[in-house]
């Protein structure tokens, strides 16, 4: 992996994504300060992330000498100013409201380097609202991750209106030498595109369990046997242009009516009540008796089993030059 | 694998969903005689077997005892008569429309032996319709698969009304003992399962790059280097477990109101229209430049390896031992 371009990096607010952006950071190479207005979630992160490199050593992963060496590179810091004092990229992932995101951010700008560019965490909130009237609005913009950032590498990328495009540019590229994969936006949509795209298939999986056509093990096994063991390799777009010899318009045009179809039979009224939690809560229970924990440990270390098979036998995509945010 | 309870089966029709079941048929060790109405199509069917099996060959997944065993299991027949002959399943792939798919089950049902058993590969029409008024109606089911089902294991078990319960737990175990996964419904609905949740996310996807929010690019990138990573290992449900300290109905009831207001957000009314194929299979070129051909066979052996690794790890989940098909 190529070593990122920036070298000092300040994560702020320590939870479970803070800490995750931590061994990121770390892993590429880059001086970490973390910062946590509570100190004892700074402490529980930094026990976090000690113990994830010793799981990682234990799996044979990383040798001793790059678990020291990713722990010598991050510091748990008293200050957001000692967090933030000579890096040139900050990730925020402080509480997920808006007036809270613009004391933070306000107090960020105040500290930050002019050039340091300053990237939130948040999964909700629209980066032209956080920034405004900030003197360093230019240089704020969402970095949305899945979580976990250290497992998962999609993370999107949106500047608000006042987000300079040099910025923007200079994110994607940074998310890159991370070893993450930016996911462009042009513009902000509530959810952005993500939660956006699992909640319209959560929306279905949870239709078709309350209208009693299947239950939740059919559900998750229609996906982990099915459509998602080709999601972890392509897009829906990647899918369908496999699907027919001339490609995805070719594929579109031929069952565009199917899928019409079948988007006027979907419905959109679904809301989650008293009964219907019970019975997810049930069936899930029923499906995965083994704890959360263990349930969890296994999906972190076989996503990145997947990701190792994927960088052994990638598909030739061509590699995202263009950068510029507006519509094509 | 143990050995699948019934050792004879017919493939009818063998166009690209019925000779992938050739390949699932003999993999499990079942002998297996093929036919369709074009003779044509079923010359292209078995060569497209011997170079699959020549493929696994190359690639050190079987050795050539182990390929000469699966090619000899299989036999090309000239009439309906001779593939059904002895046979204690039937396989019928024919065209997806009401009436042949009436014409074929009469004459399957006509010659089948009594307790063979017919399952269709269509997917979506309703057994209901197919099988109404034939003497055999309740040895008549939908097996439907994803394409392709040697690579991808997921098939939607549906009976019609008529259908025998005994003949739903038969087919589910049958196809449990061929290595697949049956997706167990309980009742009809228009594009089954998986079709129905690929359509969610897919109207979401064209509405995402048809709005100007992102490109095909970005959209791809979030399933498969995001969501998709996931998908490949849990369901919707099981990942909503795994977000949650206490289950996936703790992350429904602390979640939902979010999940409300961006189900509320996403638009219904999303059509193709030519623009928008254009757009979308120009945007798709772009992202993946490589040849269908290309794309597709890296994409089925790379399923084969996610599905391998999941083998050697797997979660412990507890295997599904209630059939009966009535709502829980």
């Amino acid at each position: 992996m190529k070593k990122p371009d920036i070298a000092s990096v300040a994560v702020v607010g320590t939870g479970v994504i803070g800490r995750s952006w931590i061994q990121v950071f770390a892993r590429a190479g880059c001086r970490v300060r973390a910062f946590d207005q509570n100190p004892e979630q700074l402490a529980r992160a930094m026990a976090w992330f000690k113990a994830d490199l010793k799981d990682l050593r234990s799996r044979g992963e990383i040798k001793k000498r790059e678990a020291k060496a990713r722990w010598d590179l991050v510091e748990a810091v008293d200050s957001l100013e000692d967090a933030v004092a000579g890096a040139g990229y900050v990730q925020e992932s402080g509480p997920e409201n808006l007036a809270a995101k613009r004391a933070l951010y306000a107090e960020i700008d105040r500290c930050a380097a002019p050039r340091t560019i300053i990237g939130s965490s948040t999964s909700t909130i629209d980066m032209t609202e956080v920034a405004a009237g900030l003197p360093g609005a230019a240089r704020c913009i969402v970095a949305h991750p899945v979580n976990p950032p250290h497992v998962v590498p999609a993370v999107e990328i949106l500047g608000g209106t006042e987000t300079d495009r040099k910025v923007v540019k200079r994110t994607i590229k940074f998310m890159m030498g991370l070893g993450q994969t930016p996911i462009v936006m042009y513009r902000f949509a509530p959810g952005f595109v993500m939660n956006r795209l699992q909640s319209a298939l959560v929306r279905e999986a949870v239709d078709l369990v309350k209208s009693g056509v299947c239950d939740v093990q059919s559900v998750d096994d229609a996906i982990r046997e099915g459509l998602g063991l080709r999601w972890a390799l392509l897009g829906p777009f990647g899918v369908a242009n496999t699907n027919a010899d001339h490609g995805a318009a070719e594929y579109f045009a031929r069952f565009g009516e199917s899928y019409h179809a079948l988007w006027d039979d979907l419905k959109t009224d679904i809301r989650f009540d008293d009964d219907l939690l019970r019975r997810i809560g049930k069936q899930t229970d029923r499906m995965l008796p083994s704890t959360h924990q263990t349930q969890r440990a296994w999906r972190d270390r076989m996503v990145g089993r997947i990701r190792r098979l994927k960088a052994e036998d990638p598909l030739p995509l061509k590699p995202r030059r263009r950068t510029k945010t507006g519509k094509r």
